[in-house]
């Protein structure tokens, strides 16, 4: 969807300093998960690693998407206008292919089931995450609405799965869980579907009623919002649930 | 083999994703391994670093990969041109040449054979990987086909041999393993020989009735997908494989 011919000088600072917000905060995450890593003891630091992993793979993703929105306007003297390049889109989805598996395995890590169940379920939710990408790209880049709606809808099914196992299929793990995490991972659950919820509200606004530039503000502006709540909140979430867990483990709480 | 004057716009972007794909891909996988090299026994480090160390070659060479790619061409206004600047095929054999004797050194050192099966071992295949390589190269550098059917076919000849060490000079040493971890160095060896198989079918691809921009397409993902396949999910498999033989020696397991 091209909605960008219409947009205002105000309307691409802003998105232009979003996506600076969101290199400067993943990068940020990235180095306080690897530097942190040392704190959390030896059953977590794949998790750790993993959740450092995820934010460093969307802090490239975001330099270029940056880069890419820079090449495709040039504003000067207040006024803008269109270089000819293309702003690549695709990245997103990219970086997304990439972590989104690896959040579902941060997750699953940091629950230290056993070994089958984690392997299970890292496969069955990394699988279905990667096919929910899949699907919403080609419909990401459609030139039409009826497009967008189709593989948007498809991208649902596996989308409604995740977030059924997560309720669901991660309950009764969830329920064996130390007292003192079973809140936080609760929370890191429900921050997933919350942040998660937000990518599909985004990739719909098209079609609630928001037209032209407003639509690539709230898309963009959106996704980076979601992409900072679902990665490196989200990280510090597993990071501070590590740590809780390999206190009581070692007795200190 | 130059097919890029007549690739469209979809083509390129195609290609161009699937280079950063790889880039990113190959930095984090390398990040994964390095960070995580802490958690395996002594014994294991040197096969993680070397795993780490290829892939993060590689991430080198798909960075040149993708700015090369990049400077080729002149994308504006949805129009694409040649910029007259070469896109350099090479970069992928220096990488293949630094990164393959290295990712067998990877199989071997993780199976922790006597000093001298592993030094003989690491010196018969490094040596025919090297002149895979280097007989493969004037056959892609090549204008007709004639020459690259001569040097593909030449260079098939190491090819096949190393395939022949590793299924049959192997399995005596594989039947040595612990059972915990001998299906995964089977995986891990049957996925070497799986990925290898593509690079010859990618490289045999314009005589497979792909023609034009299609053969190029073909081409450039298709090396891309093998390469993510034998260097970051090869090295991932190692280092399981080290993790678990690690935790066998501490008789965690």
């Amino acid at each position: 969807m091209e909605y960008i011919q219409d947009i205002t000088v105000s309307q691409y600072n802003f998105i232009f300093n979003a996506f600076s917000f969101g290199f400067a905060t993943m990068l940020a995450a990235t180095l306080f998960l690897w530097l942190q890593r040392s704190q959390v003891a030896e059953g977590y630091k794949t998790a750790v690693t993993i959740s450092g992993l995820v934010t460093f793979i969307a802090a490239y993703h975001y330099l270029q998407i940056f880069l890419s929105w820079e090449a495709a306007f040039d504003v000067t003297n207040g006024q803008i206008s269109l270089t000819g390049k293309e702003f690549n889109v695709a990245y997103r989805y990219v970086d997304w292919l990439l972590t989104v598996p690896l959040l579902l395995v941060e997750l699953i890590l940091v629950m230290k089931l056993s070994k089958s169940e984690t392997a299970n379920k890292a496969w069955t939710l990394g699988i279905a995450a990667a096919l929910m990408i899949i699907l919403g790209y080609p419909g990401e880049i459609a030139e039409d609405s009826g497009t967008r709606a189709l593989w948007g809808a498809l991208s649902m099914i596996p989308f409604l799965y995740i977030v059924f196992q997560l309720f669901v299929g991660l309950n009764e793990s969830i329920s064996r869980q130390p007292d003192d995490v079973k809140g936080l991972i609760v929370l890191a659950r429900n921050l997933t579907v919350a942040a998660w919820f937000f990518y599909p509200i985004v990739y719909f606004a098209p079609f609630l009623g928001f037209e032209g530039s407003d639509a690539t503000v709230i898309v963009e502006v959106g996704y980076t919002i979601a992409d900072i709540v679902a990665k490196a909140v989200f990280g510090v979430l597993i990071y501070t649930i590590a740590v809780r867990k390999s206190q009581a483990e070692k007795g200190i709480l």
